[in-house]
C-alpha cells in the first residue's frame, strides 16, 4: 500500500453520505439477517458478478441495472435464503424486496439494488422480508455501530465480520472507502457465497469506478477459493456518491491510479479475510507463483494450486507435500520447466526452500512442520522463465470442513419443513 | 453390455500368451510393490497418457514407444515411488528399468514399457529396483494366480485389487481380454494414481486399438474422479498380441465394434470398482447427465458434479442437497433452462425426485436420507434440452479422505530419511 493510503476503523457508512443498518427480521433463527444500505444523494455503481449460468434472480437484477448505467440509491441484502433456483417467485422476490425499500425511502425501483445469500432452492419467506425492510429501514444511521450492523447482517457461516476503510486525498479533499463483505461459514454453509459492498465519497465517473472495480476484482476476490465451488449468489457492488467535493474523475492520471491502488487494498484485504474464514479453515494459504511468462499463466498456477483437495488437507496437518504442488501446476495445461523451479514455504517469521533449482532439499520434516504450524502459510513458487506473477488465497481441508458442509439440507429442511408447508398450502410455490 | 460379451473370473493373465507376475522387493515395507507384465510375441500396443505438463519420465518413456508405433514385449511397473520430479537420474532410472527387464528377456530395451507409482519427488531407490526385476522375472506364469500377483504389486493406498477378464467370438475364435488397475488408497496416497493395463490375444491393427482404447478412456477412466487432482503417472496401456489366431482386424466393422464393447466394458468396471475405492470413500457416486445440446457439455457437466466437494461432502451424510448440484452445473459455464430440470437420486433399490420442471420437490428429507444410505448413489439430472448423454463416477468426501491423505509426506520422509541421506552422500541425488 502507498504511505498517502491510511486504514482507518470503520465499514460502509465511512464515507460521507453513507447509512446502513441490519436486523434479525425471521430468516434465521436468531441473528440478524437484513440489511440495507443508502446513499443520501445518488451514486454511480460498479458490480461484478458470478459467472454461473444459473444465476440467482437478485444477480440478475442487479446486473441489468449496472448495463442501464443509471445512478442508484440503496441496497437491500437477506441473509438466510438465497432466493436460488426458487422458480417463477424469485424474480418477482428479488423485484418485491427492491420495491419495498424503494417505498420507504421515496425513491424509483430501479434504483434499488438487491441481494440473497443462504439456502439455494427454497422460496424466499417474503412477507417475513418486506416486514424487516420496513423495520430497518427506519433504524438506519450513519455511524459506525450502523455501518456494523449491517456486516453482521449479511452473514451466514461466517465466524467474524469483514469490515475496512481506507483513506487517501484527491485534489485537497479526503476521499473515503469503506466495505463489508461475507465468506462462508456455519450456520448456511451453502456454497461458501462470497459478497462484498463498497462505499465510497469520491466523485468517479461509472466507467472509471467499473474499470476499477474489475481489475481490482481479478486480483482479489477472484483469486480466492474456500472448496472449489462456484456461487450462484456472488457479488461484488461498489457505490460512489461523490459527496467528499472533489472534481469528478475521468480519466487514468495519478488520482485514479491512487484511488485503484486504495480500492486494491481494500479488497485483498476482504478477500484474505474471507479465504482466512473458509468454512472449517485452521489457516490462511497465500500462494504466489512468480516468473511466469503471462499474468494469465501466473494466475491460472497459483489458482490450480490453492484448490488443490490434495495440497490444502496436506497443508492442515502441516505436511510439505511440494510434489502435490508441482502436480496441481501440472494439471494446468502450462508448460514449465522443472529443472530451474524454486518451491518455498513460509510460517511463524521462517521460511525454507524445499526445491531449488529443481533439485528436492532434504529438510528435516520436524523443521518444516514448526514453520508450516501458523495461522498464514504462504508458498512462493518460482518458474524462473518469465516476469509475471500473481497470488492467490486460500484455506486447508479439514474435519471440520466436513463436518460444516455435509448435512446442510437434512438439518435445514428438517428444521423449515412446517414452514415450507404452509407456503405450499397458501400457493406460493409453484 | 451385449449378450455375446461374458465377463470371466480372470485378470491380465487371461488372454492367451500373457505371463505375469508380483513381489515385494524392498520398496514398501511389506507388501508387493513390482509387477512384471510380458506378451510371449510382440503385441501391438496403445496407450492414453496422463495430460499433466509435468509428466514423470516413466510417462514419457511410453509415450515415446508409443509414437513410434513398433510392436512391445513387456511391461514392468513398481509401486511405492513414482518416479516422478526426481530431477535428471528419473529418465535414466526409467530407462534402466526398460534395460534390466529386456536383458532377463532377451528382448529390446524399447519394447519394454515402464511405470512407477507412489510418492513423488524421492529419488527411484533403482538398485532394488532392478534387483527385483532379475527375481520377479524367474516367477513369471500364465496362471491366474500370477495375474493376481501382479494386480497386488501395483496397488498403492488402494483397498483390494481392481481385475476383471471378458471373452466373446470373431470368426469363431475365443477372444479374452484381461485388466488390472490401480486407484487411491492408504499407504501412500499421493494424487490418486490412476492406472490401467489391458491385455488381448485379439489380433488388431495398431490404429484400430488406439482408436478404441482412446474412445473408451474417455467414456470410462476420464469420467472418475477421486479428489479432482491429475496425477503425474497416470497411465492406460493395452497390449494386443494376437495370439487368439483370427484375422487381424484393420477396419471398423461388426467384429472391431464388438471388440469396442467388450473393452468399454472392462474399462467401465474398472473405473468404477476405481471410483467406489477412492481414499476414503464410504460410498460409489454415479451421476448421469441426459438431455444435454452436446457429448461434450454432457461430460463436462457430469464431472463438475462428481468433483463438487460440496457435493461430496452432502453425499457422505446422505444429505439431498440438490442445489448444490444446480451450482455446479451452472459453474460450467454451460447454459441451461432451469424451468425444465429433473434431478432425481437413487439408492438401496429406490429412488426418488428432487426436482421436477424445475419445480423443488417437497420430500420427506428422512426417507430421501434412507435411499442415499447406500453403498451406490446415482444422480440423474434430466437437462431436457438435447439428445446427448454422459455417466461420471466418483465418490463422497469424508473424514477418512483428510485422515488418509493429510499427513503422506511427513510420514514418509520420517520413515525413509536415513535412506535417503545414505542415497545423497552415495551422490545418487542430483
Amino acid at each position: 500500500m502507498k504511505a498517502t493510503i491510511r486504514t482507518i476503523n470503520g465499514g460502509v457508512t465511512s464515507a460521507q453520505g453513507f447509512q446502513a443498518g441490519g436486523a434479525h427480521v425471521g430468516l434465521k433463527r436468531k441473528r440478524k439477517d437484513l440489511a440495507i444500505l443508502v446513499s443520501d444523494c445518488p451514486a454511480v455503481m460498479a458490480g461484478t458478478f458470478t459467472q454461473n449460468t444459473a444465476k440467482a434472480p437478485p444477480v440478475l437484477w442487479n446486473h441489468n441495472i449496472n448495463q442501464k448505467g443509471e445512478p442508484v440509491k440503496a441496497l437491500v441484502i437477506n441473509s438466510g435464503n438465497a432466493n436460488s433456483c426458487t422458480g417463477p417467485m424469485g424474480p418477482v422476490h428479488a423485484k418485491m424486496m427492491a420495491e419495498a425499500l424503494a417505498n420507504e425511502l421515496g425513491a424509483a425501483t430501479e434504483e434499488v439494488l438487491v441481494s440473497s445469500t443462504g439456502i439455494i432452492g427454497v422460496p424466499l419467506p417474503i412477507d417475513d422480508v418486506v416486514k424487516g425492510i420496513g423495520i430497518v429501514s427506519q433504524e438506519l444511521g450513519h455511524d459506525r455501530e450502523s455501518g456494523k450492523k449491517a456486516a453482521e447482517a449479511i452473514m451466514t457461516t461466517d465466524a467474524y465480520t469483514k469490515e475496512l476503510a481506507v483513506q487517501f486525498e484527491v485534489q485537497g479533499k479526503t476521499i473515503t472507502l469503506g466495505a463489508m463483505a461475507k465468506g462462508s461459514g456455519m450456520v448456511h454453509p451453502n456454497m461458501a457465497t462470497m459478497l462484498s459492498f463498497i462505499t465510497t465519497d469520491l466523485k468517479i465517473s461509472k466507467q472509471l469506478l467499473q474499470k476499477a472495480l474489475s481489475e481490482s476484482v481479478n486480483k482479489t476476490y477472484n483469486m480466492i477459493s474456500v472448496d472449489g465451488d462456484s456461487s450462484t449468489n456472488d457479488m461484488v457492488v461498489a457505490m460512489a456518491n461523490g459527496m467528499a467535493g472533489n472534481e469528478e474523475l475521468v480519466e487514468e492520471d495519478m488520482d485514479y491510479h491512487l484511488f485503484a491502488d486504495a480500492l486494491n487494498y481494500l479488497n485483498e484485504h476482504l478477500a484474505k479475510s474471507i479465504a482466512a474464514d473458509g468454512e472449517g479453515a485452521s489457516k490462511l494459504l497465500e500462494v504466489e507463483v512468480e516468473g511466469a511468462n503471462s499474468l494469465e499463466e501466473a494466475r491460472t498456477m497459483a489458482r490450480a494450486i490453492i484448490s488443490s483437495n490434495l495440497v490444502k488437507t496436506a497443508a492442515f496437518a502441516n505436511d510439505p507435500n511440494w510434489g502435490r504442488i508441482v502436480a496441481a501446476l501440472g494439471s494446468t495445461g502450462v508448460a514449465f520447466d522443472m529443472t530451474v523451479l524454486d518451491i518455498s514455504m513460509a510460517g511463524n517469521q521462517q521460511s525454507v526452500y524445499l526445491v531449488q533449482n529443481g533439485t528436492p532439499m532434504f529438510v528435516e520434516s520436524v523443521s518444516v512442520n514448526q514453520i508450516l504450524k501458523a495461522d498464514q502459510v504462504c508458498v512462493t513458487i518460482a518458474l524462473n522463465q518469465g516476469q509475471c506473477s500473481a497470488k492467490a488465497w486460500g484455506c486447508d481441508l479439514t474435519h471440520e470442513y466436513i463436518e460444516r458442509t455435509c448435512r446442510y439440507t437434512s438439518d435445514h429442511v428438517i428444521e423449515s419443513l412446517p414452514k415450507l408447508q404452509a407456503m405450499v398450502q397458501e400457493g406460493e410455490v409453484a
